[in-house]
């Protein structure tokens, strides 16, 4: 259950980068013009194409293929710089990445049609160096090396996305003559080996915000000879280009009335889009919602109870797979709390109260959520006393940021026109469950929409199309920010 | 004796790349702009300059910098790129390379001033493959590996003159924020890592031939973050940017009237400029004036006779630096040859007749230029038979590239207002044995101007000025080329 696909945003495909296919006349002593400039004037000639420059990387490949190839070729041109070559019948392949915290998710897409051919999703590998961004930057200053170490395996994570979709083509990583990434500040500056000191020292500012052009070479990352990979912008040190991606892959930039975007993760960006007004916040709602620093929790896989409810005294759940249960995952959690809650059993201020299922380990409380039938077998499911107070950090932190918003807006909870939940968590939570807990606003559940990868599909949109990357590069400035 | 200076030619200093002070504000809460983007901003305010990107190796160095050094800094625009950052008393420093097939002249420039720091000279190590171009291209295509050696060889000659050059100036290589590198073709392809089996295989056509600008960092140079590295265009084949350069640095291009330029070297390069039009023609002199293939050949270094001449019926001669000979470098061998015509010793045909001090060994005639007072010294230094043909074909080469030129002007010898004579050898000879030996055309010797390395002058001029770096820009379309 590998939640990567977001919506499909119908956009017409109008690439920044294109092919074009060449048939040139080979040189003659009449005729001793340069491979690079035979393959310029053709271009202009045969397509009314300018090409101001050939890269050097391109260029160091075009005399042999083209003797090879019988002087045919397909140019892939970007912005007038020619930046790789193709076979005659190949397909111009690019990249989308959302390069998370936790989770990689890699698109490989057919530009010319915008189509997606291949999508993966792995766990981001630096995750042996902390959960969470913070613990991560901390790794990276304690010293150079372990930076470095990080920062390779933000590529590497990349490399091996790009091999198994290109794999599942029948193509090369090679093939990849233009990417788009997508990830928070942390993410994006670990990737292009920037410092990342002053993005956990006050007043936390990145060392860049807009969007980025950088020769894939640049990243170590083996894409097509002179490939660029493109890099959304950065609003600020907390909310990065994968809150920019985010509210290109939902189009909160063109929403009308009053909708409030939400992307859930270890750190959950919301903005909201105030009759065409956009402002940002960026809450630490940490990884419980992910399973983590609670008692049974886990990750969405085989066996982790997804979805609970009250079927008379008995709650009643669905485990992913329909396997017996071994845990919990951040939906499940989710619902515990507030089918706890509704039934009084935690009340309004977190407190775990007397209950037959209540019992005591410890000195802490705990409610037995699935009882071992025999004695031999391992020990129940429980929501202890601490994980609920871990759920009321994590569902504070986005009500708070929700607040914020609202509140210098000067908007009440009831003008919000639709709330849309982005996010691999937020897809699968059951959105009354977080009415109930207070992590989100008490309005119709119709008002809600769940999208899934918004922040993929923004990165999607930008690859594929001239027009989303501009709207983009746009966002940073036009974003207010909230803190 | 490193001939590496050419004729200096007063052009105002206006560089591509300009350095910029700046004193930031922090940030702070109330500004949190990002490190690149207050960098940005003040370049606008404090010098109205736009600055639209910042490389990303620069990227990396910004923000642990400016807060080092109390957020001031000189920004390094080039063309709109901020491409490195420096202190901010530094000079900003370009190089300018003469990369020639057997020797590598480098020049550090003080940008903001145009004036020359410090040069140096150094033999260009690929010569362990061969003395020639067509050897060394042989080499490289036996095997990859083979190819890549000579191209590291040719990025670590280039890598050991910025060494040198830049302690002599108290600076670091570092500190280099931009590069101006000509060479014949097959020098600029090795250098860039082009594939260069083209380049000796009919029609015998360039990977590229236009002016290039390619990050230093592409081609394994340890400049400043972002730093460009120039290349001059090449026009065909076998006329490479090195005569461009030339070109550049005596004037050609806007010679009035008719003056011929000729580059003496292994490969000399002609150019006839014929009131405003140019021509240029590349012929294989070979290494004959360079020392090579002469029995009693030498460089020019201590002991070499660079001067001959007749005194009565004895050859006097002078040797570099006064010391007693040891061989002649290539002004005495032309000088040599010229005074034993003169004297009718060598025939119009080349060949050699009875004299006194002719004589015979192992079936071949020399001439005894220095004969040895003790028969226990070291043998005579002698010109033989073998090396008035060896002779006889350079000048024959650069003749016939002459006589090429005037007849597609239509131009009779006497119609040469000017003779402008550059390289190194060039600089040494004596234009009278030069025309004595039919090399160069019978015109009064006040005709004739010697000017040094003119390539290497031409490469500092690029570097320099915008202005003349697009000049050069045009010669390759500008100038026809004979074959």
């Amino acid at each position: 259950r590998t939640q990567i696909e977001g919506q499909d945003i119908p956009v017409i495909a109008d690439p920044l980068v294109r092919a074009y296919g060449l048939q040139l006349s080979p040189p003659s002593l009449e005729d001793l013009t340069a491979d690079a400039e035979r393959v310029q004037r053709a271009l202009a000639e045969q397509h009314g194409v300018h090409c101001s420059s050939v890269d050097v990387a391109a260029l160091r490949q075009i005399s042999p293929r083209l003797r090879e190839r019988h002087w045919s070729t397909q140019a892939v041109l970007r912005n007038g710089e020619c930046v790789a070559w193709q076979s005659p019948q190949a397909a111009l392949l690019g990249l989308a990445v959302d390069l998370g915290t936790t989770k990689v998710a890699g698109y490989l897409i057919d530009l010319s049609e915008g189509r997606t051919l291949a999508s993966h999703g792995l766990m981001n590998p630096q995750i042996s160096y902390g959960e969470d961004v913070v613990t991560r930057i901390g790794r990276a200053l304690e010293s150079p090396q372990e930076a470095q170490r990080m920062q390779a395996l933000a590529v590497e994570a990349i490399a091996q996305l790009s091999q198994e979709l290109t794999a599942a083509a029948g193509a090369q990583v090679q093939d990849i003559v233009d990417a788009v990434v997508v990830g928070n500040t942390a993410m994006h500056h670990l990737l292009l080996r920037l410092p990342v000191e002053q993005l956990v020292m006050a007043p936390y500012v990145p060392t860049v915000a807009s969007a980025l052009d950088v020769k894939a070479r640049d990243l170590d990352l083996p894409f097509a000879a002179g490939a660029y990979v493109h890099l959304l912008p950065n609003i600020a040190g907390y909310v990065g280009a994968d809150h920019v991606a985010m509210i290109l892959g939902t189009e909160l930039w063109k929403a009308a009335g009053v909708v409030l975007g939400l992307d859930i993760g270890t750190n959950t960006e919301i903005c909201l889009a105030n009759h065409g007004r956009l402002s940002s916040v960026s809450c630490a709602s940490g990884p419980a919602f992910e399973g983590a620093h609670i008692k049974h929790g886990m990750r969405a896989a085989a066996g982790a109870i997804e979805q609970l409810c009250w079927a008379n005294e008995h709650l009643e759940y669905h485990t992913v797979g329909d396997v017996p249960p071994v845990g919990m995952c951040g939906s499940g959690i989710l619902d515990a709390l507030a089918q706890l809650h509704a039934r009084g059993i935690v009340d309004q201020t977190g407190r775990m109260l007397d209950h037959p299922q209540v019992r005591t380990v410890n000195g802490q409380r705990e409610f037995i959520i699935v009882d071992r039938e025999t004695e031999a077998g391992p020990a129940p499911i429980t929501l202890t006393q601490h994980d609920v107070r871990e759920l009321q950090l994590a569902k504070g932190a986005i009500r708070t940021g929700i607040t914020a918003l609202l509140l210098e807006s000067d908007l009440p909870d009831e003008e919000i026109d639709e709330v849309i939940i982005a996010g691999a968590f937020g897809s699968y939570i059951d959105v009354s469950s977080a009415i109930i807990i207070g992590m989100l606003p008490a309005l119709p559940v119709q008002r809600f929409r769940q999208v899934g990868n918004a922040a993929g599909t923004g990165a999607r949109l930008a690859l594929i199309s001239k027009e989303q990357r501009a709207i983009a590069a746009t966002l940073d400035r036009e974003t207010a920010r909230l803190d």
